[in-house]
């Protein structure tokens, strides 16, 4: 383990530059705050012991990790200390609880905070079925909708388009460390999206208010793909032609009571949780 | 409709007082975000175009529309003003962007908020699908899962122990105008709730991570409430304890990749779409 000396440096991977990691006044971790850190420097903040220890468990590796001894002493802290048995100690820097505070985006850290590559990885070659996130802009919802992909046998999590970074805080605390359990991949435009989908044999289908097929005449055993578009303006311009044209095959969740259409998390739940029962269950009737 | 001044004055039926409502000063009218003032008004605040317009839908009469002039000439100002043709003239009043900024919660309110009768319900005799929400404290998932409860052809939705209020304003905007539309009971103990539903024939359900039957596996299409705990608690003790002796059915949505479980309203909603999947679709396999 590292010193609590108050102007601890740390050497990002592939950097040149020492930061200033532990003085409070310069909280430079924190950058990873932003998306265009994140991206420039392929790592991601992972904050509170069960995030971590999620990250832990799917076989990351943190560059860094600030623990404060506060929080090791802390009624709550036996968990801490167990994931600190678990951590190489070259990488563990004790740190002020208000710096680990000041690197955080939680209004209330638990007292550790750490750095580690983000693990955005390629499409597999085999994907059974995937879930689409074609511009999702909140990040509760986006962390949600991995959370539930991980839970109900999603293969892979394709985001395009102008989906909200999974990588940000908030996203991913709302993912409950389900962001390090299933693949996720950021792809590019729509079009590239669908050929790497069709690419592997997948039927793509989309929630579609006007479709005909309900989401549970669908054959999901079959190689599939859902699409969710975004929560104010649904499908992007490009999926929706491929709607259009039949690319795309329009399924629809039917709704009563006048109510017009569903929290996006809440309909991806319902139809993952539908290819889940026949998937399981064996039939699609 | 009722004159520009600045000490426009306001009785709350039921009530000696005059209220100073548009005063910039003093938005009285803002008392409503708390909970006990609306428990002792038996009124609610309805903020924005779209949640005031569900409410008239839904046959609601405000006693109060406070509209702001300017929200009226802006650009998106003609569904409001095609709203203001569906009201007595005798409850709007005009009142400045800035007082009714002041008596919303909401960050950028639309230029309307309305005072309504709140729509608290006994459980109807006749319930064919209830969802019993025991203790769930977060507003956004209470309004989610009254919308999801809403549109998937819930007969009731009743609310036990600790609930959040369904008429907080941020629990209001997250059900998009549900919660006029589905009949919603708050009951007070577990028990007295249990009563009510048993009184109804309806067989009881909750989530519960061990048990043996799958959601599927439920026959939806007889007279049923499903019951989900609080997101950090679970079931209430009580409830706990009828899990416990058989009085309520334990039902597991089958979890992968190690999740260990589901946002509330994720899991909520996978169960009434199973629920509306057979009740529509006229099978349980």
């Amino acid at each position: 383990m590292r010193s609590t000396e108050a102007f601890e440096l740390w050497r990002p991977p592939g950097s040149g530059d020492l930061l200033d990691i532990t003085s409070p006044t310069n909280p430079r971790i924190k950058t990873l705050h932003k998306r265009k850190s994140r991206d420039s420097e392929g790592r991601v903040l992972v904050e509170g012991c069960r995030l971590v220890t999620d990250a832990l468990k799917a076989g990351l590796s943190p560059d860094l990790v600030l623990v404060s001894p506060e929080a090791l002493a802390s009624p709550g802290g036996s968990a801490l200390s167990a994931l600190l048995q678990r951590l190489s100690s070259d990488v563990v820097c004790l740190a002020s609880g208000d710096c680990v505070a000041r690197a955080c985006d939680t209004v209330s850290p638990q007292g550790v905070v750490a750095v580690v590559a983000r693990p955005l990885l390629p499409l597999p070659e085999t994907v059974r079925l995937a879930l689409v996130l074609d511009g999702v802009s909140d990040p509760g919802n986006m962390g949600t909708m991995v959370r539930t992909a991980a839970a109900l046998g999603v293969d892979a999590v394709v985001m395009t388009g102008a989906c909200v970074d999974l990588w940000s805080p908030k996203a991913l605390r709302a993912s409950m460390g389900a962001a390090f359990r299933v693949p996720s991949v950021a792809t590019g435009t729509w079009r590239e999206t669908r050929e790497l989908l069709q690419a592997r044999g997948l039927a793509l289908y989309a929630a579609d208010g006007g479709a005909a097929t309900a989401h549970w005449e669908v054959p999901w055993s079959k190689p599939s793909a859902l699409v969710v578009g975004s929560e104010a303006e649904g499908l992007s311009q490009a999926a929706r032609e491929d709607l259009d044209r039949g690319v795309i095959t329009g399924i629809r969740i039917p709704l009563s009571n006048g109510v017009e259409s569903l929290n996006a998390a809440v309909a991806g739940a319902i139809v993952l949780g539908e290819a889940q029962r026949q998937r399981q269950h064996g039939v699609n009737t």
